[in-house]
């Protein structure tokens, strides 16, 4: 990346300072769509091959952005694809030309976008590639293929573009904010994006074109392969295996503590998916400490202090992993596993059963979820610990507060707050949903370890890590991200 | 391996029949004492190099069992080794030339018994190598640093003999039952040896010598890969890891279920360190199963059915990732991350805080710790998932056995017993309390998820699966096994 960042003569760029970085960005907007004929130049059709996560959100949002041009978007899935009557009902079909065998829509696409499994990816990136077009343009969601191509020793093809629009959110709440935002303009899922190879000289215009169409309310660059570290490291982290981890371990402490377990549960996850994420979402973390009177700000930094460190050693660990191929090793273990072992069911324990019912009889009245103060502790020290792993590691701050904030509040705890644990992870990709497994255990044992046998201690406030967090620069930088977005609450519906 | 297993003029080999295959084993015994001048001939100094968990056991029976030879044992540590002093206290001294500085100890012995840490092997192997005489032979205690290699891309020296002896208990239990077989002829650990490499035709001999020297009562053969693979998988699941995760996952069950603190300990850790591993330990798996009356066979029968397939999958797991060194590859960079975060502390959480209440109060009488039907077929169906898992990859009866269920009855799970979980797993190897602490979480998560949401369905019970239990050909194996050594109910002392 230039100092400059990257050029467009279609999208305006917008140069935001955060923390003590400068990073340029594209502000998106339905008013950028007429754009897009310009954008996709020589583009005559969009594959978009796969139907899991983010493949039916892509399509219906790519769908409706190109409505009324010459360019058609197509789905690909195997000729036997069980998803096939999913894509059918959405107005996919062979019968109007928009679902065809995924190698035969790769064939005819200008741009293809790689939207299937990663575990699909390492198995079949070689037929994909020579079923391109020379001079076509690859699209990814996530950098994970680059990780798996750099773990065998390979590369892409040399005479094809390759760039990446990376939604930070799951592919329901892309395509969910996506139709909220036809009433607020701009509102959706902001995106990263990557040019990883451009023979033409047009690849950036068309992946800030991806971007835009699919509603991104701002787009920052990144790299491939600063994406899929930042990406399978975050969904291990605070957006699905720690969150997953801190509520149950929270849970069991609370009861073991005499609270009933409709207490309990609502004490964790009910004031983390609910006030806690809401605050965050509109005034970032300081608005949740901000909120305390002064015995809660006690508790809090307790909490706060307790768990940043054990916090911080699993995500390290976790990073680590990400960063030496390891992850992604184990990830395409675990695939060929599934033939044995699918991947179980994970709320059915006592805590989510709890959940259904409290749920079911929750108060709309702000007031009857007030939020926890050890809970908060707990979960701020994780999100920050998350952020400072990735600043040190020299992530963007862009990416920094997409990956470990904004997706968080505004795509993935809202799932849980709608219908619990699984019914956020498990709309996730399989590589997210096995790191969500692998590593919710491990948080949970470290925080119940490390953490909550700490709390009870009248020196575990310590002064100087309240000190940082009060002062850090990802506050004032996660304001300026919030601005750039329209803040919708989203309705989170069936998918 | 030939047919024939080995051969060795010194030490008499014995055919024994285990499961649908003959092994060739070598019984100990301190009358074979006699014989190790012979077998260690050409041989004058043994270094001992390191100090944790196996080096002071195994650098203290040699030095009894080599007393009054020509041959002298002789501990190696760095310049600056926090362990000198307790060498020293051991009778290892300077003056009486048996220590030395590390290197300089290799470079004068003949064979070197290479006792660091696995983590310091990765990087100091090729000083090590260098170091060595040519001809001399390098001993392991495990097949860590072939993994390592292999992972590297690199192999041993060609000019040196290669051969392990695999103690399958931790180093303070092979130093306790060898001082309690003094009294009883051959009590002592088990161990496996291999031949990886033989320059001058001696290494078999040496090998099998340094077995009864420790006071194996009895010595399978093995491969080094085959080992690491079974010593480092077999840590993470029965043996430290699973039996970790599943007292803490049955304690909050009983917690769940209104028991009280007391005795959901007494229920679970109580149960399965007291009367289930006496009773393994004699008779094997079947003779805890045969003590239940119908009602609690019917328990036993739900919990090992609800588990065995819960358990199944994360072993299979932990087999693939050690097999394809993933495994080796996360403890190296755990290791490289204790400057900043030393192992924590695993104790602190309120079940062993409650237990060491209850060890305080804990009465004499057998009748006084009965066993748990559910928390008994939740053990041993985890037990039998790791035998079957490594039957499954080829491994033999002996090497099965022994790292599935002498070494969890006889070795470790006494030490639990005694003074609880940390006091086993931090008595171990670093590989080994990093993979306890990486897996315990798994193993909890996996089986609370998915066995212990199924106990009060009325159909769990899987009667082909019971069928398999109780016809497997591992019970006569293990009886086998058993006879070979006299049992001696270790008393595990502080260390």
């Amino acid at each position: 990346m230039s100092s400059q960042g990257f050029e467009s003569q279609i999208f305006e760029k917008e140069r935001i300072q955060l923390g003590d970085t400068e990073e340029y960005i594209v502000r998106g907007g339905r008013h950028l769509i007429e754009k897009l004929p310009e954008a996709f130049e020589g583009i005559s059709q969009v594959g978009v091959i796969g139907w899991s996560s983010q493949g039916p959100a892509q399509a219906k949002n790519l769908r409706d952005s190109l409505e009324g041009t010459s360019i058609n978007v197509v789905v690909g899935l195997r000729d036997n694809s069980s998803s096939i009557p999913s894509a059918e009902a959405a107005g996919f079909t062979k019968e109007n030309g928009t679902l065809g065998e995924m190698y035969q829509v790769i064939k005819e696409s200008d741009l293809v976008l790689l939207l299937i499994a990663d575990g699909a990816q390492a198995k079949v990136y070689k037929d994909v590639f020579s079923a391109m077009k020379p001079g076509a343009t690859l699209g990814l969601s996530h950098g994970f293929l680059l990780g798996y191509l750099n773990s065998v020793g390979e590369s892409f093809p040399e005479n094809i573009n390759v760039i990446a629009v990376c939604p930070k959110g799951m592919g329901p709440s892309v395509r969910r904010l996506y139709e909220q935002g036809k009433e607020v303009n701009g509102a959706g899922i902001n995106a990263s994006f990557a040019v990883h190879q451009d023979v033409d000289g047009k690849a950036t215009n068309v992946a800030l074109g991806w971007a835009v169409a699919l509603g991104a309310p701002f787009s920052f660059q990144t790299t491939l392969e600063s994406e899929f570290k930042s990406d399978i490291y975050g969904e291990r982290g605070i957006l699905l295996g720690a969150v997953h981890g801190i509520c149950e371990g929270l849970y069991d402490y609370n009861l073991q503590h005499n609270v009933s377990p409709e207490d309990a549960f609502k004490r964790t996850a009910e004031c983390i998916t609910g006030p806690i994420t809401k605050i965050i979402s509109k005034e970032g973390m300081k608005g949740v400490y901000a909120r305390f009177n002064d015995n809660e700000k006690e508790l809090f930094q307790k909490a706060y202090s307790a768990s940043y460190h054990p916090a911080f050693e699993i995500l390290l660990e976790i990073y680590q992993e990400v960063a030496s191929c390891n992850e992604i090793r184990s990830v395409i273990l675990a695939n060929e596993r599934f033939s044995r072992y699918p991947m179980g069911k994970i709320d059915g324990t006592p805590m989510w059963v709890v959940g259904e019912s409290v749920r079911a009889n929750r108060s709309e009245k702000p007031e009857d979820r007030p939020i926890d103060p050890t809970t908060a502790g707990v979960f701020v020290a994780t999100m920050m610990a998350q952020i400072d792993v990735l600043l040190e590691h020299g992530h963007s701050y862009s990416e920094v507060i997409n990956e470990s904030i904004i997706e968080s509040v505004d795509s993935l705890n809202p799932y849980i707050d709608y219908k619990g644990i699984a019914f956020m992870i498990d709309n996730c990709s399989t590589t997210a949903r096995l790191g969500a497994r692998k590593w919710a255990p491990r948080f949970d044992y470290n925080l119940r370890q490390q953490a909550y046998t700490q709390l009870k201690r009248d020196d575990v406030v310590d002064s100087e890590l309240i000190a940082k967090f009060e002062s850090h620069s990802v506050h004032d930088a996660f304001l300026v991200c919030a601005e750039l977005r329209p803040t919708v609450d989203i309705a989170v519906l069936e998918v």
